[in-house]
């Protein structure tokens, strides 16, 4: 009654390790959460093998697209109850005084916590949450597919705000997997037109079937970037780049119409050539997003309870979770994967 | 009576040859210009050298700064008579039908023609200009100073507006050289509060002597971004290239506050290398800026002649190009080069 | 052959005439068009009435929704060629100079030549265009459907997007006929989640029908804006004022969510009384919008080329003019009329 | 030692009584502040007099311009420590978790509390703060100045923000009292030009002599917006009304350059006419702006603390402020009112 089972991080280079932990007690702005599901992000395998260059304090429990039930609550929690159904987030608390904070971009508040990563996370029966931060699930919402919005959603709906782009106007998306696949579908919501470029003709025509007008193989085709100036009638007015290749960042800035703007929402560890002539030249804007606000999560939950996005993702299970790692980091996994931990 | 002086571009490895030029006759929409006095830009070099990936047709008369009495006008002029002042621009005309003349954007114009580049520029007794583009230079003005604004100043007017900063908040001026030493004015006159990075003490002098408040000698200082950040309380809300050296540019991404943009104004044909990781997590935005439109033109005007700008300059003559541009290609020239061709 | 057919104003309070006109040549930058539908706009019959506090001089043409092919070119014209399907618009021509056209704003430029105005417009068989600034009409378009895009669609399509508003919030259509009914669908394309009200339960269906997920009888409801606050959890963040009567105004005011903006673009010669207590604390906006740019009225069009957007009209012929505009005037008609000029 | 002195609105039609009260002990988020200075507001008068729709809760002390020392800090306060220097706001708190909260407009949160209003104010020896919302004042302050920007500074900056006009642009100022004078600094520390109407010639010379470039005085010239259009070039191209006369509104908005924005920041419980047609046709914008937020307080004391912004105040003392009140009510008081509170 006490304990919880969840998948825990011993060390960067070994296997997680599933073990009864006993159940946290809610400080006095957090509550305690019965997870049903939890998503698992790529964010997850870096937690994991501490290749960031602040790395998580060992040990801890990933995970940071959790849903379920709240059973408990602290003492000066006002905007939860026993019974509410919620989430965990990357951006698990902020510290609400900052300038950041103050100004809708808490995103950016440099005190913030992060679930999965500074605070245990949802990968496991159980986690805590702040009251104050948790997304708050809308009713009727199918609980096994919610956990890719908590991140990959909010990640990407974020991002392609943040490309200044109108309705009407092109947006590239960069790669068609876990986020991209999702972005598309964003994309279209928006009133975006969207042009999908991938090595992978399969995720090409899963792009199309979301609603992406124009596609191109980045394998096959010779130029890709001047295919996508000529589709396009002069170039994409947006993009946003999900892919980590080292091609991708270079090509969705040499697809940009002039004035364009890419969003990067990838986190590779590395650097990119950027070419200083055609971004002065051109007027380009080149810039990062990292998920979303609160206000971002509860837009980006609220296209999804709308019907309009659909990930795709593959149910697993707890003890499976070093076998999804290694999947994950061979590009195996179409779309997302999602943990039942009922 | 028919002939004028110019410094001419025969071939892009040998010396400009001041010659006798017929004066040209102005098209219907053109002004034939007496010129008195012409800036000398960098830009002037890259025409003559043809360093760039698209060159100038040979031969050709450089310079985008001039400023004279139009002495003559084509059948279809309206905006312009004989008399008046005006000067030439990089911008010397663009389409007025493209989707970016169209939206306020007419120096990303595909067709623009570049003064002194693709068309014949201010390095001579004479030039033509486009009535419909040329700068309008008000009554009363010192127009043996004006030509530095009508480059160098409009160019960094835009580009500290596109930083997207506000009154009282902090930009970095990265280089106080012939554009950065106007660049802090501007931004003065702008509210802004201003760090200046060089590696010149002199500048930095002249920096201050302008408004800086705060000045980094970054061949002296050990970390000059954590030297910004810390005495901008966290760091600089914008910040504006103007150096073309290989660190200027990380070291600009380096002092920015999260959420803070960088604007690149200068063309060096380099590529740089962008960190990702602190792009994305630090919500960066970077963003090339060309020279800017004809109302940038008016308003960076406008600040001059209301006596807020003060370029350093030095005044030469036609004959002394080539040791000008031998001496702006060493660094030896502090502030802007003045033409006097009276 | 050389005359065509047209309605003409002779005086702001007889009918208009139907008669014979000599076809007018094109000066440089015009071309001559041969009409083939023109759409008729409210704005016709306060042009035809002289009720605005400028009035055209007599006698002229009206119309500003024509759309057909161009039969003759002026000696300037580069832009347009002989077979060439285009329109015209309220917005015949501008400056191309001022501060306005410069900056993106042409539609407030002061200099500006309104179609069917002050200018001859498009309720005849032939009509004048200024060949810079036409709409082109894209290929494979069913023209006697496209002349509402002209006017009606742009002005709801500008409005809309002045309301800074984003997908997924909600906004306010007030007014479901020919502007209105045209702006649900605009609203629903740009991703928007549109709330109608109007006094006829027949256009409410019909807004229901393009995607409205919300309708209010203003007629029928004891208090609109409680029940348009309520039903959207909180007010709307944007509204598009198209009604003209007195009630219309404040009652979208009071629908608007804290920090919301109302969009008008109907124009009563009248003055509306603005509540200044809310207005402040609430931090509303109010904002006036003039048709639209070239670059709106080519985007609106691509909406309606997409198939997105789909006018309701009767075709009815020339010489039914006076009828037709008795019918507006009485407000019997239901979305708009287009004359079939053929 | 446990009691205090305080101004007190026993009844909205009677006089403000200087009575004893027992000091308040600071709740867990609250921190008891000494007061030291507090300024009177023209909205304390409204409070006194409840001739707004929600009235204050009898009795209650007025002030919302309070600075002091905190003595003491309930069991959560993190933020501020005992011997600091703070004041208390119009924005007392706020709820931290709504849509405005989350999105920087705090401002605008339905569930704020008022300083003065809804909770007890600064007009005593006394007054608790929201540790999470005072206003932190910087060192080397002159307390007895800071005051007039806790309210009437943030008020005017955060509407100049508003009006979304660039450095050099015209901005008017519209009325030269205690909102319009500060108005005026702030809209030369940030870089604008500025226009000041006033009806009286002693505020006017005020107002140039903090840098205003027009002066109208709108009593005895013929058409005040007439002559601002001309002496401007074209109008303002924001406005800021500050002034309460049914006047003043309809002349800022005829003041306005096509595309202006008039920003309102005071709150005459009343009704201003708008005139569609204008506002329609030059495209105008209205717009309400109501104090600041946090960071707009800060913002706002950093050009103080910076020397740039003097407010002209008187020093009174407590029991004067029925007399104080008189005065205000009869427009009898240049500038601010600064009560000593030592």
């Amino acid at each position: 009654m006490n304990s919880m089972n969840a998948a825990v991080v011993h060390s960067f280079t070994d296997d997680l390790v599933v073990e009864e932990l006993p159940i946290p007690a809610p400080g006095p702005f957090e509550a305690l959460v019965k997870v049903q599901f939890s998503g698992v992000c790529h964010t997850d395998l870096h937690a994991a093998h501490g290749d960031w260059p602040v790395k998580p304090t060992l040990p801890f429990v990933p995970g940071h697209e959790g849903v379920g039930t709240v059973v408990e609550i602290g003492d000066q929690v006002t905007r939860l109850a026993v019974g509410d159904t919620v989430g965990n987030a990357w951006l698990w608390s902020a510290c609400g005084e900052c300038e950041y904070c103050q100004t809708g971009w808490e995103t950016l508040c440099p005190d913030q916590v992060n679930g999965g990563y500074s605070v245990n996370g949802s990968f496991g029966t159980h986690m805590l949450v702040d009251s104050r931060y948790a997304p708050i699930i809308p009713e009727h919402v199918d609980l096994s597919a919610v956990g890719p919005i908590l991140c990959a959603g909010v990640t990407v709906y974020k991002g392609l705000k943040v490309t200044d782009t109108q309705p009407g106007q092109w947006v590239l998306i960069s790669g068609i997997g876990g986020l991209g696949h999702i972005a598309v579908q964003y994309a279209v919501a928006m009133g975006r037109r969207v042009v999908a470029i991938d090595v992978d003709d399969s995720k090409l025509e899963l792009a199309e079937q979301h609603g992406a007008e124009v596609t191109v193989n980045a394998a096959t085709v010779d130029n890709p970037a001047a295919e996508i100036l000529e589709r396009t009638g002069g170039g994409v007015h947006g993009a946003l780049v999900t892919a980590v290749n080292a091609h991708a960042f270079p090509q969705a800035v040499a697809s940009l119409r002039r004035g364009g703007t890419v969003s990067l929402v990838g986190l590779p560890p590395e650097e990119f050539p950027l070419d200083i002539f055609t971004t002065v030249l051109f007027g380009l804007t080149i810039r990062g997003s990292i998920v979303g606000t609160r206000k971002d999560m509860a837009e980006a939950l609220d296209f999804y309870v709308r019907g309009l996005i659909h990930p795709t993702y593959t149910v697993r299970t707890l003890p499976e979770i070093n076998d999804i790692f290694t999947e994950m980091g061979k590009g195996d996994i179409n779309g997302r994967v999602v943990l039942d931990l009922n």
